[in-house]
């Protein structure tokens, strides 16, 4: 078998066999087959696509180049929530201490924020102490204390999504369905869980902006994930505006704990538990979503979710104090109000020049080189819908940096459209694959 | 500029300006530029394509990482001619002696045999003693002394081009029209010459086998070589069967000797003929095609072509005894003769398995590595049109391997088909482009 041939049996159209996936991808993380036969492969694949039995094989290959955990051990169903990011998308630290407190174990594996989207990792490093670099051996503790835990990708995982990610950047081929769903997968699939759920965002501050990308990149996930003998479920999830009101690290954190203590915004709490509900149902936790959906709001009221959140930040290093004095999170030194020039309601919120307005602030980052600010962002005071009047504040800018404060308030000019009627709402969750 | 966003643009399907295909050229060329994104880049233009404008900024930038020969200090017109590559494609050996008898100076740079075509260089290496790889100035000093000079692409011509194509070889972009009219082109357009004659070849035999796949290329290199103030012109030829009679190094050379003693296949003949007058006309050395037609003749009728090519032999090292004495040339120790099983006329020469069944006796290369063997070969006794009596030999293979010899044998099953009636004849030149 040459790599060569089955770039071209790609570059024609041809369907490739699970073999000659394993080939190329066992030998390209092995560093036998280069680098620029990889990006050649990857564009003919961007160009030709992959089917469902082709996009599976890639997925088991690439987690196959590295450790997948075995977590049967554990004395209860393992699940999972990954989102394909957004702006203000902060579920994660709602949901994974929620299904924990409900007896779900949650090994979670995040990532960091890039461009105009965030990441868990940047959010959870915000809080003083907070480690998300635990070794294997500490995650497998720390998960067998408390339910969840809460780290970054490890090389040990799918090192070939690794390398083959950080080419890709490079190469011009990010943008390829198949590549996009075998790379989440192959990480995923890695956890030792046995249920997935999917958030898939759709709109202006999503990857995907059309439906329709969305619902096919689902697609193609929860086929993988069932391929692998997995319980899979994607919601199409609204990313029209940010999620929640605030966008930036410390900020965000700020709100989930909010929301734990069932004052955070109406958006972020429903989804969270709907996620949270699924994870319970898809893995047995509970005998029916609607079971699921009553013992996840019980684990909110109860403050068993806030509990378990406070817990785990403690095994992870960090301060658990936050979750009860907010103020001991980083704060920036200055903030600015944009207000409202004229009467009536929020039409519409630029989602990702808001994103994109977080990462000038220093909330994100730039390339993977950038550092990143936990401090600062900004709190979106009305949301799509909401009344204004004129010389209402719309939102807070959070900023250490004059320049930065100038360049994200330019950004933002425009961002939110003020009409004489809203249009009619969009519900949070578009569809559900199940 | 970064060579990702140029990736992309030409992903997305847009134009690349000169500024970026020099960019990325240049410092491709440089090691600035590593292969993983010049392979990416090449699969997106293997789906894209390129316009004129590009295929012509990406020809001059890759001549331009080398060197241009200045032969305007040499006493006459410049022309040389390139075939895109065939079997018992020969021509060079016969039409350059020709042209520089006529007063034309001939800097021939060629290349090797790949698959089932021949190349130049390794007929003419066949001659003992022939060195190929002469250095530039010994280049310069032949040429100036014996009106041509025939050597191998040196280390100093368009480098972008070498180093490219080694890429485009293993990464599965090697079928571009683009890619291919510039590499031919950037090559060509660094010797020096007023005026290039074009055969593309079409057919079984050749790499495009479709007639408007050969037309469109011939078009892009005639473009090609205009924008860069040259006289161009192309030849679609037929390679629907091979030229001449003689497949093999050593065999192709006495095929040219004989020919330029007026002895030789018609066909083969009168291609290099009509060649070589396109380039005397093409050059100038000629006031019109049918002058220089007749100067062509009289250069080979009056042994002025034979007397040129022994002289650039000795001029090169080879010995130049082997035009009066072709038994000189290596000879294969065995022979064997294939017959014809009926009655009938050559109705088809499968062509590509004449080349292939060549390169299976050693003549040709299997991948850049394999060794040659000058000797072996097969020479035709009928081509397409022939009569033929069952019984009569068909084809003599020359081989000085059992095996290979066998292994040839097999491969030419079914290659000559004998019908009652032989189609309508195909004309040799199927179209002209100037």
């Amino acid at each position: 078998m040459r790599a060569v041939d089955i770039i071209l049996r790609k570059r024609e159209g041809g369907e490739l066999s699970r073999e000659q996936i394993s080939f190329f991808i066992s030998r390209y993380a092995a560093g036998e087959i280069p680098d620029y036969q990889a990006s050649a492969l990857a564009m003919a694949v961007f160009f030709r696509g992959m089917n469902a039995d082709e996009t599976l094989a890639l997925t088991e290959a690439m987690m196959r180049t590295g450790e997948v955990l075995d977590l049967s051990g554990l004395p209860g169903p393992r699940a999972d929530k990954h989102s394909t990011g957004g702006v203000g998308d902060k579920t994660s630290l709602v949901l994974a201490p929620l299904a924990a407190a409900c007896g779900v174990f949650v090994p979670m594996i995040s990532g960091r924020g890039l461009g105009h989207t965030g990441g868990t990792l940047d959010k959870l490093e915000s809080i003083p102490g907070f480690r998300v670099g635990l070794s294997l051996a500490e995650f497998h503790t720390v998960l067998r204390r408390s339910g969840l835990a809460l780290i970054g990708q490890t090389p040990e995982i799918a090192p070939a999504d690794r390398k083959l990610y950080a080419l890709r950047d490079v190469t011009g081929t990010v943008e390829s369905r198949p590549l996009i769903a075998a790379s989440i997968m192959s990480k995923k699939m890695a956890e030792g869980i046995d249920a997935l759920v999917l958030d898939v965002k759709t709109g202006d501050g999503a990857f995907m902006k059309a439906l329709a990308d969305s619902q096919a990149l689902a697609q193609a996930m929860v086929g993988i994930g069932r391929g692998m003998g997995k319980k899979v479920a994607a919601l199409i999830t609204d990313m029209e505006q940010p999620l929640g009101r605030s966008v930036g690290n410390a900020l965000e954190v700020v709100e989930c704990i909010e929301t734990l203590k069932g004052r955070g915004p109406k958006d972020l709490e429903s989804l969270s538990l709907e996620l949270a509900a699924w994870m319970l149902s898809l893995c047995g936790a509970a005998d029916s979503l609607d079971a699921a959906r009553a013992k996840v709001r019980d684990a909110l009221s109860s403050g068993a979710g806030l509990r378990k959140f406070q817990e785990v930040i403690g095994l992870q290093g960090g301060d658990p104090r936050v979750c009860d004095d907010t103020s001991l999170l980083p704060r920036a030194r200055e903030t600015l109000e944009l207000r409202a020039g004229a009467d009536g309601r929020v039409a519409a919120i630029a989602c990702r020049a808001v994103g994109h307005a977080g990462m000038l602030l220093g909330a994100g980052r730039e390339t993977l080189e950038s550092r990143i600010d936990p401090a600062v962002g900004l709190v979106l005071h009305k949301k799509v819908g909401d009344v204004v009047i004129k010389g209402e504040p719309l939102l807070t800018l959070h900023a250490n940096d004059r320049g930065r404060l100038e360049q994200a308030r330019a950004a933002l000019e425009g961002a939110i459209r003020i009409a004489p009627e809203a249009p009619p709402a969009t519900p949070l969750i578009r569809a559900v694959l199940d």
